[in-house]
């Protein structure tokens, strides 16, 4: 966790403080695990999965209250009929490569059998993004032990970013993007509440990308970081699946402490197109944009049978949960951006890390002048 | 109140008790307050308004938890954009004929303005459905006025049903239709709650009628009793909207005690459809078929800025709830054909009242036999 | 073939003609293929996938319009998002087990590599029911070649309906369900249309079931036809998902060669509602009630990118289809009911068909008496 | 029309060209009128109202596909359970003050009664946002006159911006705002189309605001150009609803000749909220963001009865289509803050316009440097 992040190249978003780790862990009993698998033999595999465990590992008994928004549905996060019915979630939440879906879905329900000795995760929660430019879209290289592995070092703390889980491939803005994370400490109702954000991020396209309002895009252009493949593409029958922008989606989670209720969480999910939104997308056709909040303050379990004591902020108190979240959401992604390498992959396609200097160079050009 | 209603003719809907009102009102708090408009001078008017009052009139500061479900959008209820976005409710909900939405909801602020000293409502939610072929459509009867005496004789108790408030021209099943209610006892979680329902329907074709079951329809047809206007329809150029069913909407609104959250009450809206289709309707193109429902068990403020405390019922707990609602709406639909009178109207028109003895006589040919 | 359907039984549906095989495959082009897995060792399987191919295999470069509807979201169809989103459909629709959801999703898009040499399926449609009572559920006995036999038997013509496919282990109430298939022939906007409709049932509690109307579970109490099991359930604690009807859910399918629009679409999913309701369910809330609706009647590619002709039918003339729909809907289920065969299972579980003799008895006696 | 609009100040948003007047009315057939109500006596009146005609004078019988998205619900547009359900318009969309609402609506309704001789409009649409900071919330000043004159001077050709109709009292990230209009031309599947937009906007707050991403509010503060009140409000009791942005809206209409399907216009309409977002709103509690679009490219009438004859783009070919909506929201909020004049009005309280000579010294200290 050397590698610099966003604010690292002096690049602060927001007015909010950013938590201890600026990252979706700074709320309270939130987990992220990894698996990256990349290997060039005997298929060019550039994939993996990134787990988030909302209470550590009991969600399973003791759900938390949450909400969808599908700004752009195309795209896949299996487990929201549920979610929008009960505005609860008692699975994991997995983000993989689009071919990876059913994979991921499945080692979930097994992971409970085997871990917990009895079944759970029916309706689980599996994300996904496409990959397909520079992982072998034909490599279904994951295992169920990835998953297992994912699930298994999942942990507080700081969260490995770019190049990683179901980041691996992703390319966001035609650079190369992944997963990214952030937070904010916000005031609701006189109490203090974390908001963290996970992002696997492989949406927009290069002319659109904005960083604090700058138009970044416009500035690094391809021809000065070219967004290169080595081969004619392989698959030009698949029309509108085979090019890199045209499949971008992004998949954006929200968590947060507050004791919000279900709708309140379908809310803060929304809030988070205010965040894609400053980083330049309008969300193409191709992009699916899906947005799951989810809320930790209550204590709910599985098994309650009595009426159920539970707090819930006043919705006039949100704004600054609003706020934030349209700010770490913002965040996340450019830490997805900053913290990627360049990656070369299936059919030698390669896509290039943003450049760190040629940012801040930019950054520094749309500086004000003093007044 | 001496009519008969459905269970005097002997016909009992369902297996849960009924209120001791068999009523919205039998849910504590519940008001209902009906403004009837009938002359045939200078124009034919048919007409009028109905108000329910969610917590007496206290609801403006003391909203109630809500939920909203459009089965067939084919019709309006104002208000339900912050219903389902919020999950709460505060204005009183008013029902009338589709001509006089806007008038009633500008009466609604009107009528807090002026009784409060400020004002409120501005979100008001007023539901409606197409009295058009008894009710001079031009007419534009209603006043402000109107709203006004409904909101102030709202009170508890029976609830006058049929050709009443915002009922009064309406028809169902091509029967002579309006206003009903119904209600019933459940326990949950362990605990004893009401839930009631009022309806007003204008919906369904003849021939699909059901009545516990029992095809009535099909045996009471046009040629027993028949649907008839004494002149031609004056507006043959309006097309789609000119026939007395092609136009049939039902609203109906469904109150509880027990202490739901807001998607919870949209899930017991929905299975307000579960009621209508017992009664026949497939919910025809034309058939604006929209349910609200509400849940006074929390104690809300609008002016609440701490954090409140709530109770809620797990999920696991309202399968007796989904079936009270189920039993009620079908019983709040037959009880406004059983209420209902026959009617002339506008152009002549006429709707005859389902017979109760005909209606009776069937029901006992479809009794079963002796096993 | 052979076995009895509902209406060899003397009991029809409706007032609308059926088609040819009274099948979802009356509608030109759809295809059904079901796969069986049903083994007692080394563990207790009672399994399948059932597929429905919209147009032959060329839905993946020949998508259809189509519509959802989730009235109860407890349970999955991966998919819907797209679905939502874009109102077509490039996927062959795949119907299992809640447990192998994920299996077959990636068994699909393995199935478009392998037979067409490139990638689709992507986001693929595969609906569930849970039948964790008659199968193991730990058992995680499907493998991608099943799904690829399902999906090389799909044919025309007759359908295989009860304990088949994703049907297996199905339970309805709480009699044996499963697969269950009919079809309506309309006249819409002057042309004749066929609607089809397939369920997998797996949903509702004994005491609602109706039979056109008539009590039929009222009258075949468990005393008279007893749902049984040999011995205590083993995973008494998983709690609310251990019961026999407590976690029923039924995915309906709805096809048509009608010239439907999306939005028209969506609204024939939703009258599917109207008839699961006429078979007595209220929806409980462990029932995923999901409604897909899909219609071949326009011809669009996707890789079309020039402006596309389209026909669409005038939205008041599609009332004759929902009444179909309700119809068709009705009749499937209790197709599967009539098909479904006494079924032993896991932990000894035992589910009863409906016995065929004891339904013609009750619907004698609640013929109508002469007039 | 002689007062700057933004690009007159040398600002131009976004790459796309704009049509010749760079407003809705760009679009074939869209007319837009005014009804303006300004007077001191005998209460403080700011009101008035906005109508769009999509199609001249005759959607009535020759309706357009439509889509609708409630970003934030605390709002009200009326109608759009049709449209939700249809996904068609036949009304004229009126923009007014949340308590005019009713009195638009059933004007609408007259209007049409009036006019044509025969009813409709009977689901108008109408959309509001609160004036009552300006304008005396009880003064209840419009009058059906009011909206026939809008009515009866809509037309083609240059659009009034700023303090005019609907938008005459409102307030935009607290610089007086109102109505703003924008358009763009693009290219869709070879073909050359033209996107529109009006807004009345109403929303955000000062530290918010972002003009092409440089965030002019954190410059151009309440201590530079402040937000003053004359004397205390009066309605402090009011609680919630009582500040100026607490309760600020935004009301986007997007117009397009392409011939687009229902859910196309529904994801165009999505669309929008990536224009606001790029001004900097996260859509506060109290905004009721809603967005509406409609397509004219197809020729529907209300009376059809035959099957009918559509042409669609290609989902594929839309992203020109969803960017020129993002750019086009954007500037048409900005116009609206360009033409805006000072305002005082209710109880003294006082809105300043955006000092143009401010915005571009802002602007151009965000200016680049030279590389």
């Amino acid at each position: 966790m050397t590698k610099p992040r966003l604010r690292d190249l002096g690049i602060v978003i927001g007015d909010l403080p950013a938590g201890p780790h600026n990252a979706i862990t700074d709320v309270p009993g939130i987990q992220v695990g990894h698996t990256t698998v990349v290997r060039d033999e005997p298929r060019v595999i550039r994939t993996g999965v990134t787990v988030i465990q909302p209470r550590g590992g009991t969600v399973r008994d003791q759900p938390v209250f949450a909400g969808y928004h599908a700004f752009n549905g195309c795209g896949e996060m299996t487990g929201m009929a549920f979610v929008e019915e009960f505005g609860w979630l008692s699975s994991p939440i997995a983000l993989t490569d689009t071919t990876q879906v059913g994979l991921v879905h499945d080692a979930l329900i097994q992971y409970a059998v085997e871990r917990y000795g009895k079944g759970a995760h029916y309706l689980g929660v599996v994300g996904e993004t496409w990959g397909g430019w520079l992982n072998d879209r034909n490599g279904f290289a994951l295992t169920r032990e990835d998953l297992f592995a994912a699930m298994d070092n999942a942990a507080a703390g700081p969260v490995a970013e770019g190049n990683v889980g179901g980041g691996t491939a992703m390319i966001c803005y035609d650079f190369k993007g992944g997963i990214g994370t952030s937070s904010r400490l916000v005031e609701l109702a006189g109490e203090a509440f974390t908001v963290g954000v996970l992002v696997q991020a492989n949406h927009g396209e290069r002319s659109q990308l904005r960083v604090d309002g700058v138009p970044v895009g416009r500035e690094l252009t391809e021809k000065i970081v070219p967004l290169a493949f080595a081969t004619p593409p392989t698959d030009a029958a698949e029309g509108a699946w085979s090019g890199p922008s045209q499949t971008s989606s992004i998949i954006t989670v929200i968590a947060t402490d507050a004791p919000l209720l279900p709708l309140q969480c379908k809310r803060v999910a929304r809030r988070g197109v205010m965040g894609v939104a400053r980083t330049g997308s309008v969300a193409h056709t191709g992009s699916g944009d899906l947005f799951l909040a989810f809320a930790t303050g209550n204590d709910l379990r599985v098994e309650d049978e009595q009426p159920i004591n539970l707090r819930a902020l006043p919705d006039w108190s949100l704004d600054p949960l609003f706020d934030a979240v349209a700010e770490a959401v913002e965040e996340a992604i450019l830490n997805a951006l900053v913290a990627a390498d360049d990656m070369t992959g299936f059919a030698g396609h390669r896509a290039p890390a943003l450049p760190h200097d040629a940012l801040q160079e930019v950054m520094a050009r749309y500086r004000p002048a003093r007044a």
